[in-house]
């Protein structure tokens, strides 16, 4: 499996840069003042540079929700009882949740993947992918959260979920999140990677009290202690297995397996930007790739961003995951995509430049 | 038609304060932590509370890009020569704007008026609604802009565009303008209703480099001492009169009589958030009507925001105008509506809520 991991990786290309200044030839040429669409010029040209310097496209586009548990719950750090994880599952195939309304609504197709539910198989759904690792994960506050060969298998699920949505066609990706407790492995996993400070990052999830924070803090801060092998290490995978969670493993296989296949990938929050950090620990080269849709609600997201260097789309206090900041971004790619392709020029509309 | 003015403002009533907690409640009650969707649960709220207590809609929504000339010009404040304005309408009928472009993608209707431009009427069209004022405004900077009556006529076109609308079953308004120099009529503005200083206020527009700010600063500073008696005695359409702008007044007008026919209102940037502040001064009851689409990238923009108390949705870095900031944010009001209507409960999905 590590041989298969680096094919993918290895297959992963920077985009070629001397398209950006093609792109932008033709952005300045359209009838507006230079810049003045802002972010979503910004985007047109990465939709362009990523898809290989081809008129854009943001359609069809699809968002993964990947569902996994987590073995650290035990240790009191969600408001929300774990069997929460697999209700959820079932309200997105039922289509009742809120990923599955922004998805509709942005016009986005919608898949749920179990990587890692606690419990028996869910029963065959069109929408559901079936590729549970294991009964969740161990408690990280113990000791390793997966082994290397579950986080392996995490990580390949996702690189999977990014080709099948390639040979159906699929050009952009989003990522989206469910595990109950999952606010508490993506912590850990920002400090390890990013060197921050628990005490700085952490905060409430679905919505802990200052007690439950405080609780929390040092539940991340064990972790870390228990896995400062790993972490003191500093091999990306390692890492990822020691503190992450199999949802999570998954999500960063998705957005390798994007970079691979060339398909841009819209980020969602707090959780999907802790699988982004890993797959960019593991290959820097997928951050051509990538676009972070929206700055959480979950106060650590902003150091992280901070961190990762990169600014997010839309702030809208959004901390729900699933997904929903990404399918909110979608409409912003898209508008982007048309901008380049079917605004008109200053010479064919008449219209007179600068003078 | 000051008589029909006051009548529009006697029509508009704040909205029911009572709906808040009943539409809160049914918020709070969707498979979500409680607030998790940030702004998109608040603008559900104010679609909720707008339209009087019904299930929310954003659909139809139907943007009005309107036009007009500005005498100022001749003190060299823009970048694009004064005939921009005429040919940038040509640009909009023929589909090859950036708001056009924006407007379909967001499946929301676009009309555009000229309330002044310079020259003859433009052809009939369908998209097209002809209500030209005046042939521009005067010279700001060595008098009013406008006469008081041309300035109700303009209000009230605006209102006119507002009632079509409601005709036509349109729940959702947005705003969008084009006038070469009309940042320097909206900075104006700014500085006299909200007792801002031009040095802060004034930016580059289209593009204006670091002398001609310095020039557009004087230009200002002239155009508030010569209007001095306007702005020193308050009345709002006094002031939108003297330092306004045809499209400026028109989209002033078209906030008030969404306010008056209980659209939302979902209003562009630096232009359209002056026409808004004009609108407010008219009539208070108004805020509760608008949304603030996004933060333009025109620097005073941030100042004035804070003066008017309300967080823009969007921070795209966009500074076009046209509505595409409203256009790009209509996406957001479906989105929320969608959350209030067609989310599940936590008892009909069968999910546990928090312990």
């Amino acid at each position: 499996m590590q041989a298969k991991l680096d094919a993918v990786l290895a297959a992963i290309s920077p985009v070629d840069q001397t398209l950006a200044a093609v792109g932008q030839a033709h952005l300045d040429n359209l009838t507006k003042p230079k810049g003045s669409l802002g972010r979503l010029e910004e985007l047109a040209l990465q939709l362009f540079m990523v898809q290989g310097g081809t008129p854009p496209t943001a359609d069809p586009a699809r968002v993964y929700t990947v569902a996994g548990d987590h073995g650290v719950v035990a240790e009191g750090v969600s408001l929300f009882p774990q069997e929460v994880s697999r209700q959820m599952v079932l309200n997105f195939l039922n289509g009742g949740a809120g990923i599955n309304v922004l998805a509709k609504t942005a016009g986005v197709q919608l898949f749920v993947v179990d990587a890692g539910c606690v419990g028996p198989d869910f029963d065959a759904h069109p929408q559901l992918i079936r590729g549970k690792v294991a009964q969740g994960t161990a408690n990280l506050a113990q000791g390793p959260a997966m082994t290397r060969e579950e986080c392996l298998r995490a990580l390949l699920l996702g690189v999977d979920l990014a080709d099948r949505a390639r040979a159906e066609g699929v050009r952009v990706l989003g990522t989206g999140d469910m595990g109950i407790g999952n606010t508490t492995p993506s912590t850990a996993l920002y400090c390890a990677y990013l060197g921050l400070d628990p005490a700085n990052m952490t905060g409430p999830g679905a919505g802990l009290d200052k007690t439950g924070v405080r609780r929390k803090v040092e539940v991340i801060r064990r972790g870390l202690e228990v896995n400062a092998n790993a972490v003191a290490g500093g091999d990306p995978l390692g890492i990822l297995a020691a503190l992450g969670g199999l949802e999570i493993a998954c999500l960063a296989g998705l957005i390798l397996g994007g970079a691979k296949n060339r398909q841009l990938v819209c980020v969602d929050g707090f959780i999907s930007s802790a699988a982004c950090v890993a797959a960019w620990k593991l290959c820097p080269a997928t951050a051509d790739y990538t676009v972070l849709s929206h700055a959480s609600a979950e106060p650590g997201h902003r150091h992280a961003l901070e961190q990762m260097g990169k600014k997010p789309l839309l702030d809208l206090g959004l901390r729900l995951g699933e997904g929903t900041g990404a399918a909110a971004a979608m409409f912003l790619l898209r508008g982007a995509a048309a901008i380049y392709n079917d605004m008109a020029s200053f010479a064919s509309a008449g219209v007179s430049n600068v003078e």
